[in-house]
């Protein structure tokens, strides 16, 4: 087999075969394919796509081209989650200790963030002494004895991921649907879960920019994962406004906190309770209703809240802050965002709102960049709320004097105001099964 | 400027600024700008294509990537000859003296044969002595002195034709007309002529298959070539048969002696003597009618024979073979190949004729091969011919028993015998000027 007639068969929209697929990534991570042959095949791919049986072969390939995690010593159904990414998007922090305190496992592996999406263990690591770099026995010993660990990624998991991706990211290779969901399914698969609840984030703060499309990408992971045995749903959210109030690491973790005490945005409640329901379903094996009323009763009388407690501490985090969320904003300063007109709010630029964020210090513009946990934003008013001019829209947490009048400048360029009132958008879109 | 945003730019298909070309070309060759970007950009490019506009400053980008010739110290219009690829071409080894004879300087630089395909040098150099690595100083110099020299290809011409190509010829990017047509127009400029022949082959033995995509890339040549200020135009000539009767470097120069001497295939001697007139045209800026008069006087009356054997005494060649032929040809074995049924030659798959000469040892596998310069095909019967069972078809000229046994194998898959009589297949099918 060489690689140049796989490169031109796919040029000409041929379809080619797992032996194909297996060999292209098999011999891509020995080295033996270099990534020019690489670069030019998924240039290909952007332009005649795969069809739904190459997406699942080349999904597997890239599973089992590194290690394959066995969470067997982990009793009963693993159930795990992914975000597609977006802006102020915490759910992974608020709904694990739900899932959790309804008794189903929670072994959770996460990524950090880049440009204007963020990640959890960026956000977990806010806590101070919170350790995201747990070895594979500590972790799975933590989630047995109390439902939940979250740990950050296993390099040895998905090489070929690492490898592509980086391709991709340099050669105008991304958006491509069948290699979007292969990378993120390798991934999922590889980390060894059962069933895996998905959060498709669509709109201006999301990869995926429409519902098409991202219906598109839902539907094929879905499939993706019935093909290898595994239960899925995808939920479609929206990402026209960033999720809850608050982007930022410190103040996110303060705005899960503040919504597993019940005082939290709707729309991020909403969220979580919705996720957390599915993966309790999945997990527990039981109706939905029944998965309902279990996360309510546990949500509500805040055993999850305990559980985060029971979850921090564990992982040496200072629970000290869950009481006094102070604690995580020493030193920042803050500086209110005021409207510049009266009306509603219509559009909210969300990638624009992320990168705001970002040039606070709470992002990373390269993967190389130091985000600063304390700095972000808080938003008081988002997408359908009624403002006059001169009323608070938000608040910036900063550091540099320079970057928060950056920051501000692209916060104002971020939002419209409409004359005319504007209806709340609303948070999930659909469900694909 | 970032090559990520000039990939995407092409992968949407906009069109790139001469700037944004330029910038391309020289971060590529400075070592810049990787391979796998280039590849990635490459394969947008064929399914995007590139604007005329486009093509022009890619080609001026690639001829300004290196040297470029100047040939002022050659006094005279500069003309020179460029042939797409084919098998049995040998035109310029016939065709070069008759212009020289006719008073028009040949400065050529001339490459090597790769796969079915023949090379100039590779011709020259099954004369006994003949020396084809000049340097810049000698080929001026010998110009000057008998109005021809043939030298092959200057290494620090057009290196990003070089780096490209290479990477195209991996990456299953060859076949796209802006980059077909930048690629020789690149180096046919860099070279220094003042105007150009094109003989672009079209059939089963040239890179382009079909008339109208032969056409394509010839007015795109000679567009290119206009905008460059200078004169062109392509001969649009079959090549659904092999050209003349020879396929094999020593062969094919005993069969340009025979033509030179005027007892050439009719076909071989039409199109070197239409190419000639052409180029003694542009070169003594004369009428074409003037020009035919011209080139069949100095053809009949064997001046251009003459000027041959000046060119190869000039370059270190034994002339002998001039009067005895056989002397190219020691110690080769000869195997006459059969017709199998009775009936008309229909189909030649031309580029299976040049593999059963490579098969010989007459053509190059890779780069590295060694080529033997008495080996190779002689054809006696081709596409209109009428024939018997048994009869000769031709005859193989080899050194193994092996080889000759696969050679044939592939010519007897390589020919259809028609049960109706087949008309021969015209040799120039068009001009495009």
């Amino acid at each position: 087999m060489r690689m140049v007639d796989l490169i031109q068969k796919k040029r000409e929209g041929g379809e080619l075969s797992q032996n194909e697929i297996e060999y292209l990534i098999g011999e891509f991570v020995r080295g033996h394919i270099p990534d020019y042959q690489m670069a030019a095949f998924l240039m290909a791919v952007y332009f005649q796509h795969m069809t739904e049986a190459e997406t699942f072969f080349l999904t597997r390939a890239m599973e089992y081209s590194g290690q394959v995690m066995d969470l067997s010593t982990i009793k009963g159904i693993k159930v795990d989650k992914h975000s597609t990414g977006g802006v102020g998007d915490k759910t992974t922090v608020i709904l694990a200790p739900i899932v959790a305190a309804c008794g189903v496992k929670v072994a959770k592996l996460s990524g950090r963030g880049l440009g204007h999406t963020g990640g959890t263990i960026d956000k977990l690591e806010a806590i101070p002494g919170f350790c995201t770099s747990l070895d594979f026995d500590q972790w799975v010993k933590q989630v047995n004895e109390i439902g939940i660990a979250v740990a950050g990624g296993n390099e040895q998991l998905v090489p070929a991921d690492k490898k592509i991706y980086a391709l991709r990211d340099v050669t105008a290779t991304v958006e491509e649907v069948s290699l979007i969901a292969s990378s993120i399914m390798s991934k999922k698969l590889a980390s060894g879960a059962d069933a895996f609840v998905l959060d498709v984030k669509v709109g201006s703060g999301a990869f995926m920019k429409t519902l098409p499309e991202a219906r598109t990408l839902a539907a094929l992971m879905v499939k993706i994962a019935a093909r290898s045995g595994k239960k899925a749903c995808a939920f479609l959210t929206n990402m026209d406004m960033p999720l809850g109030k608050s982007v930022g690491n410190a103040l996110e973790i303060i705005e899960c906190v503040e919504t597993l005490k019940g005082e939290g945005p709707r729309d991020l409640t909403d969220i979580c309770l919705s996720l957390a329901i599915k993966m309790v379903e999945y997990g527990a094996a039981i109706s939905e209703q029944e998965a309902k009323n279990r996360v309510l009763e546990r949500f509500e009388n805040l055993d999850a809240l305990n559980k985060f407690a029971e979850f921090v501490r564990a992982q040496g985090g200072d629970t000290a802050f869950i009481e006094e969320p102070g604690l995580l904003l020493a030193d920042v300063k803050v500086l209110p965002w005021f409207a510049r007109a009266d009306g509603w709010i219509g559009r909210m630029e969300t990638e624009e709102i992320g990168k705001a964020a970002m040039v606070l210090g709470a992002g990373r513009e390269t993967k190389e960049s130091v985000i600063d946990p304390a700095v972000g934003l808080v938003l008081e008013k988002k997408t359908g709320d009624a403002v006059k001019r001169n009323e608070i829209l938000g608040y910036l947490y900063y550091r540099e004097e320079k970057r928060a009048e950056e920051a501000l400048e692209i916060l104002n360029r971020a939002i419209d105001y409409d004359t005319e009132p504007v209806e709340a958008p609303r948070l999930i879109l659909d469900i694909v099964a």
